[in-house]
């Protein structure tokens, strides 16, 4: 996915950013250089850094210090998803080849290694010590949800309140922290940190069911996989959580499921079984209802130029019309 | 190798310690408190540890502010063995199953991810900044080490200065700022504090340096491991890079090594072109040299008990007698 473009007003400093993120990988070694470069430049929508700026637009806005927020929470958005590749045996991300197709699997971990390390070291350089806790914090949560996600490959007996709990960490987590970290770095006020906060965690949620939605009615152009790769994986999302509690689809869905989990078929029948009931449009709702929790929280926020835009994007996100 | 257990001033202390250790890494998720355990319980010498109290001697001893250093520099090491064991394929360590081979490769890296982050929340609640600062540096120059060594694998041109910086990213400055990050939270003078960096890096590098002649030299009983390990995995050690230098041995070892390389040999052969040379003879040269530079450093120190033990730890990483 490209980078979100619709913010004039940020684009310079996300130019800006840009740059800064590279750097920040430059010169220690040269073949670390190569491999972080490699996963940084395949791109992304740098949705934490734009929040981290746009939270900054709520207190007294300083690029400088936002910056070494911005810049490692990107990097560790990244560290994590080339030690994904890993664990899903990904040969692209982004219609690239991924660090671990293009080196192989060790490399790719010691270069999530590196990415990691050097978020937190330019975190370090940040006086305040509220910012590392929060940031570490969250560290340890993503680790969590990631080990969860592989425990509960194939798991087709996990609940809905599982799933939410695996996406808030996987996901949800690192973006409301943007917000939040964004607001603290410039000095806002701690309720509107808080408020921030919120509407991160809830765009975040949504945007992980958007996500988990698309991998199964997406076209293999739109997101630049096959459909149906999470169930190939074994990663059950909640469509499919939906679809096992309708009774006249669940047999059926398991019986795909446990065809797929020993490589007899493929994921066409089992997206099938999917759109033939309600959980495609269960799970919409659900999406729905995160970001108007989101926008719930936006609306307590001052009014400013920045808070149409993080309406803007949490329309954006679920793939409103706007 | 079992935890050092020379110092019974210290022996509490390091009792409590241990049991922090463990505390660290459970409750969040029962498979990784269960990985995590396995590879604490699994042993290990603790000179991190260890070296954290020691500094903190020379300034006002404070077990509970020590502890927050201490801890996690024992879990980033132990993060960065068991990513280690992913890199070397290796099925025990210390005489049990890796956390890749009890689980796998996958649960193995996300257990790494989970300790250092694990380590660095820790760390987050000390107010100091300085000490985020040198502990993320050094874990930036560790995840280099790391992956310099896989680059250099099977390496035969690589130079004694490229081992030195290899290894002292690798091992010397984490035990170099135990013994400072001790002194620091201790409230020691920088001075004090400085001098123990120096007695700790030095230290470091003899340690690895004898690491290394171990792995030549041992029984399997002593190292855990089958001799020549470091070879096989084409870790060229110093002294293969001092062997290499002398042109009568240097053919015969190349062919070994490419032998080696391409499995058609293990290490037996190899280790006798070694022994037959001034290769062994020549790093424990080295390794004493920088013994003599680590007591340097401690004579400058203030004299008390700890000096005394701090002296005793270094003749111990050499296996000088004493």
């Amino acid at each position: 996915m490209k980078r979100l473009q619709m913010f004039g007003l940020l684009n310079k400093d996300m130019e800006i950013l840009e740059k800064e993120l590279y750097r920040s990988v430059q010169g220690d070694d040269p073949l670390l250089t190569e491999t972080s470069l490699h996963l940084l430049k395949a791109g992304g929508k740098r949705l934490r850094p734009v929040f981290v700026l746009m939270g900054g637009k709520f207190g007294t806005y300083d690029l400088d210090k936002l910056k070494r927020i911005a810049v490692p929470l990107e990097l560790i958005h990244s560290a994590s998803l080339v030690h994904d590749d890993v664990i899903d045996d990904a040969d692209t991300r982004r219609g690239e080849p991924t660090v671990k197709a293009k080196w192989d699997d060790k490399i790719a971990m010691y270069t999530g290694d590196y990415i990691y390390a050097k978020a937190l070291a330019i975190t370090a350089e940040l006086p305040n010590p509220r910012i590392h806790q929060i940031l570490s914090k969250a560290m340890v949560e993503m680790t969590i949800g990631e080990m969860e996600q592989i425990r509960d490959f194939f798991n087709s007996g996990q609940s809905v309140r599982h799933y939410l709990r695996r996406i808030r960490r996987k996901t949800a987590l690192l973006i409301a922290i943007s917000c939040q970290l964004g607001a603290l770095a410039a000095d806002a006020e701690l309720e509107k940190a808080g408020l921030l906060y919120k509407y991160g965690y809830n765009v975040g949620m949504a945007f992980q069911i958007r996500d988990d939605l698309l991998d199964l009615r997406g076209t293999e152009k739109q997101i630049g996989k096959p459909p149906g790769s999470d169930m190939r994986q074994g990663n059950i999302t909640l469509p499919v959580i939906y679809t096992l509690e309708d009774d006249r689809l669940r047999g059926a869905l398991l019986d795909e499921l446990e065809q797929i989990r020993e490589g007899r078929a493929g994921a066409g029948r089992a997206i099938d079984i999917i759109l033939s009931g309600d959980g495609i449009s269960r799970a919409e709702e659900l999406a729905s209802r995160y970001i108007d929790k989101a926008l719930a929280a936006l609306d307590k926020l001052p009014n400013n130029r920045t808070k149409g835009n993080l309406r803007d994007i949490a329309y954006f996100v679920t793939g409103r019309a706007y």
